[in-house]
């Protein structure tokens, strides 16, 4: 299992969290299911934002919809390994920003997976997009990606 | 929640699963979570090659590992619809296959989603890649998307 | 595998859906996975819920919390295969319901597994109990198990 | 939401992980789902197993089938909350094991949920039940439950 071009470095990511595998993490082939990784993205990136104190799941104004995601996967992970999930906001835009997630085996200098997804916040009730507001965009700025 | 280019209409797609939602399929904002979508591409996937008597889970020298992922959303599905899944293979190389699934609401002429993985296939013990047997070959060949 | 005393006949529930599995039901020994059961009962019993016009997941009034759950297992199911939920109401207290789920193996006459759950019926904002109104009881009624 | 008998202390349980929650295991209703309590039972004991030395997850000889669940909810679990889950061993027969998993939201003195799975282990292979070596045996008779 090969990916065609390096994933990016650990320097590339600029929170981390880590994220116990668990039982069900693994398929019938004994591996991480390819699947899950995104369900870690979504737990990343969240659990962020609601501890930066700008997420509120329940009862805030803004949400992130999912426009687009993926995925590439480099090594296997499994069971009851330890993972480490790296974030960056690759771009910011009005109501719109890329997230890179990188994901790493515990102490791995390698990633197993790097994915990408774009979020569009919008009004929770109407479902339309609106511009990030000024705490959340000096929030995410400072996760742009480290230069070089 | 808006995609940038438009989806891939059904015509595109050469065979279909029925997948009902569950109830953990949505999230707290009350749709069916993006990372579901990914289960779903394994489960057309999966469903139809070992239906057409190629992958035998349990036990065959070959099995499918997933190198690359990737999903678009265009519109909110929910339990408890039903979901129709199209699939179709975008590319079939030496032993890895580019496989296309579309989502749709039952009956809808628009996709919710589309997304496309890439599945190296591997001898299940040394989990090298393997040239597709002929039968595959064959197989899958007749799931190439429509002209036009 | 075997459960001690004989699994509840097909003759037993009232109402029926067919869930098929999907990939990632199966863990790694290459079965359904115990915890999957569980998603099927919440599944089956909330989408004839909604079908029956009483459960309005977004919106009602009412919603349902679990409070006690239970399974036992007497065989082994595994994607792709057809599984048909049987459910019924075991016990229909003022605003607690008991359900009794059964699950079979398409076609199958014994139970491949066996599950209850007791739903407390609160006001979604409160999440204080409710007494059952008059629709739900007379909807519910209807699917006590057969006697005998 | 209230359980009707009160759930074991937490001076029951003799081995604890903690296990953070994820984005998916709130249901639409804003806290985690009934299903998920199961998703970690089965993650806290298998875990400890492994990292004792005892299961080999792909190569043992070895595996424990699960032929009975249950659980009791009594407080809500919410992602991003960390969750400690305490474990024991109730029953220990000559291949089957009682496993109590006690809930807790991180700090609380009170459980959010309890359950017990039992265990029976089989060979691999043939999946019929074997009697637990002695190094499983003193291994769980080690996490009986405190008394008092």
């Amino acid at each position: 299992m090969s990916a065609r071009a390096p994933l990016r470095p650990r320097a590339h990511y600029r929170a981390w969290r880590q994220i116990p595998t668990r039982w069900a993490d693994n398929d019938v082939y004994g591996h991480v299911n390819n699947v899950v990784h995104y369900a870690w993205f979504d737990t990343a990136v969240n659990a962020w934002l609601v501890e930066a104190g700008l997420l509120d799941i329940h009862a805030g104004a803004i949400i992130g919809l999912v426009v687009e995601t993926g995925c590439r996967y480099a090594a296997s992970l499994a069971f009851p390994q330890m993972v480490e999930a790296g974030i960056a906001v690759a771009r910011l835009g009005t109501s719109s920003v890329t997230w890179h997630v990188g994901l790493f085996a515990e102490g791995a200098s390698d990633a197993a997976a790097e994915g990408h997804f774009v979020h569009v916040y919008v009004d929770r009730a109407t479902r339309r997009p609106v511009p990030l507001p000024a705490p959340w965009r000096a929030a995410l700025g400072s996760l742009a990606p480290s230069a070089g």
